[in-house]
């Protein structure tokens, strides 16, 4: 009866792949190089008076192997269920939905929104585990569950979105996540940032963490032709915990034929314990057409008291 | 190659929760507050001489947290997956598909298939749990798995469903489920019901219950343009536990504005036990367009010798 | 943005099913008796210059009960989840695909991919268990994950794919699964074959199986217009065993009205333990359109030292 979009992305590559702290390298084919891999279902109706009504349901998944999710016990739609009505005022939104923390992270570094390859996102939201050597400092998850969000219109270039989840704890109504984020684009200029206040694990249905962690972050890029230099800046912390995590990104994405040079570089500290993990990346993003790119990516990867990490990754990235 | 239609709904409701025997308020986000939020594929094919195929792969999900399914564990699926033929004899359908009980209990009250707040609904399909305060009365699913169904054509406004469930229990070809359902429509006036034997669970692979469930229900609705009235009675029973739900309920839709007024209320007797439960719930459901509508709905929910349940949602509801 | 297709095939028939060792007949209404039934969407960009880009998401699923996969466990996109880049050179495709022994066996037996009622299909592919009375003799299922496959262009009716799957095991880049399989065409004659060298299990991530295993089979077709017969020979072997798998297998396909009689005979010798099986399937596959068919199937299924199996099954497919 609608007009409903059937779209998505898919992104493998072939690596070998070293975290710190690995006693080996490992080859292998991976989903999500450059993007996590995902399709869905998307639609937006025109109720007349400027009012519009649009739903989202998409999915991420694992190309490599076809199975479903980022990970085991990813809900199927893990990266968008909601449904908006939108006007002059905005929109509002209920259900799940990207976090405060995802876009502006995503917007602030040149290898944008890579779990695999982009410093900033894999300090940020990639834990490295058996045994625990490094844990994500954002709070919980990119994407929030049970969520009302309430986005401004554009005023000016700027943007911005509220977002509060519903806890759902029977008798303890008062726990929650909140957050907030902005968005400025000024010509070249691109300002953006977010605050998060967060008591309720993601995904799924949502348990309380037990403690209330806090993070925010500020980021900018700016666009000189020639070059995008970006930059950012954020901290995170746990009331439960001692100490906080810091982190500062640069990185610059230079023109170069039909793609990019891409180049980006992260320190984490972690102030309690004297622990630092420093990532840089550098690669080469070549577009085949609008929809369709090849890339080529190098990471170095130290942890304080870890044997460094290097992985390199060849990939193909195609939108549909 | 054919014509295959991507369609859905997704239903979202804000709301504050709190069923009988809850020891407080719980204030949400869910789905489904007035149908359960779905999403599929269907379509026909004109085979010539008047012969149809067709088919249905739909799944139900938690538009909330982007979970699959009624519930964990709630085949992907789990609204249709089903092919068939039709011709002037009628239809015969095979695979997974609803179950007698679920259409005419949908049309014979004003809150139609809301597993939230439809009174009739909620005592026949929702179960309380944790501990147990309320076990649904409907022997087994809205839907059935393994499912050979006939369906007459239209024979003056009068339609029936002929629906029977293999148990593909090895070794025991009896055990089975067994149902038919009706439904006449002449002007204004609707006549719908249902019988169901069963003894195999669903929805799933199916498992024998170890028992025989016997359900059935009448309804009518009558269109009086200014108001439309609904009323339904039916019973249910299982051959190893005493007694019989009985279940009454009364309802009305009122146009108003660009939408309905609705109401109803169902009263169940458990008839061991000396236990009822009463239900009654207002709402009204405004329509900004054909495809979308927001909605706020009032619930209040008594069972004998458990504290009094009162619940509150709004939300938005969008066809896709 | 892009031209996704939506399609699929939807296969369900009522059965009456006694595999060799069972203690009784069961009736089923089951999913897939001549093709797995399936959906997904698959899409192609034209990038120029002779280029192409192209995905595939397709998932396999059991239309009786409305269960993802061909088996709990089975990932989503069971079928297919890849992305591949196509030009003169050929086709390089990454992520989850067939498996070099799929292809080959379903064009050189005349029921295709019927993981039902196909003598071959059967014997290769489909365990009977609880208690073990037949293991699949294919190594590692019909598709593989975490795939690099190169296919041939058509050089003169000859293709020919090259497969690799990583291993993905932590310190032993040397695990992984090699494979191969060709295909002429050349008139009415249909040539095939396939290798496979395999040390991972699929599908999922992927563990290593402990063992090597190697598989090989040989098949052919010719169209005589008034029949078409099927020839294949192969065998199969697992290192930590002793003996090996040995199939034959011929069949026919007889154009009759708006269908074909199909009918296959396999013996499968596993040498050590003087134990065969032997497999004769005979039925009428009857077109309503091309898109839409019904079948009826009969199989009779024997194994050493095990009461005969016979089932029977009656069904419909559709695809779309």
């Amino acid at each position: 009866q609608g007009s409903v979009q059937l779209t998505g992305l898919v992104d493998v590559y072939a690596g070998s792949m070293k975290a710190p702290g690995d006693a080996s390298r490992t080859a292998v084919l991976g989903s999500g190089g450059l993007t996590t891999s995902w399709f869905g279902f998307t639609g937006t109706e025109d109720l007349g008076g400027g009012l519009k009504a649009g739903f989202a349901l998409t999915s991420f998944m694992r190309a490599d192997t076809g199975a479903p999710g980022r990970f085991n016990g990813d809900p199927f739609f893990s990266r968008d269920a909601n449904v908006s009505l939108s006007g002059g005022f905005g929109t509002v939104r209920l259900g799940r939905w990207m976090a405060p923390n995802f876009l502006p992270s995503v917007l602030a570094n040149p290898l944008g929104d890579s779990f695999t390859f982009s410093p900033l996102i894999v300090h940020k939201n990639v834990g490295i585990r058996d045994p625990l050597r490094w844990a994500p400092t954002t709070p919980a998850d990119t994407g929030w569950s049970n969520q009302i969000a309430y986005s401004t219109p554009d005023i000016g270039g700027f943007k911005a979105n509220l977002q509060y989840q519903f806890g759902e704890q029977a008798g303890d109504n008062g726990k929650k996540n909140v957050g907030a984020n902005f968005f400025y684009a000024g010509g070249p200029l691109l300002l953006t940032g977010y605050y998060e206040r967060v008591q309720i694990g993601n995904p799924g249905q949502g348990a309380y963490l037990g403690t209330t962690r806090k993070d925010w972050m500020l980021g900018a890029a700016y666009d000189l032709q020639a070059a995008k230099p970006y930059l950012s800046y954020g901290q995170a912390e746990d009331e439960q915990l001692p100490g906080k995590a810091r982190t500062l990104q640069v990185g610059v994405a230079v023109p170069l034929g039909a793609g990019k040079v891409l180049a980006s570089w992260a320190k984490t500290d972690l102030t309690a314990g004297d622990v630092n993990r420093k990532t840089l990346t550098v690669g080469y993003d070549h577009h085949l057409s609008k929809r369709t790119d090849v890339y080529a990516m190098v990471m170095n990867d130290k942890i304080t008291n870890l044997s460094t990490g290097n992985s390199v990754g060849l990939g193909i990235r195609h939108r549909f």
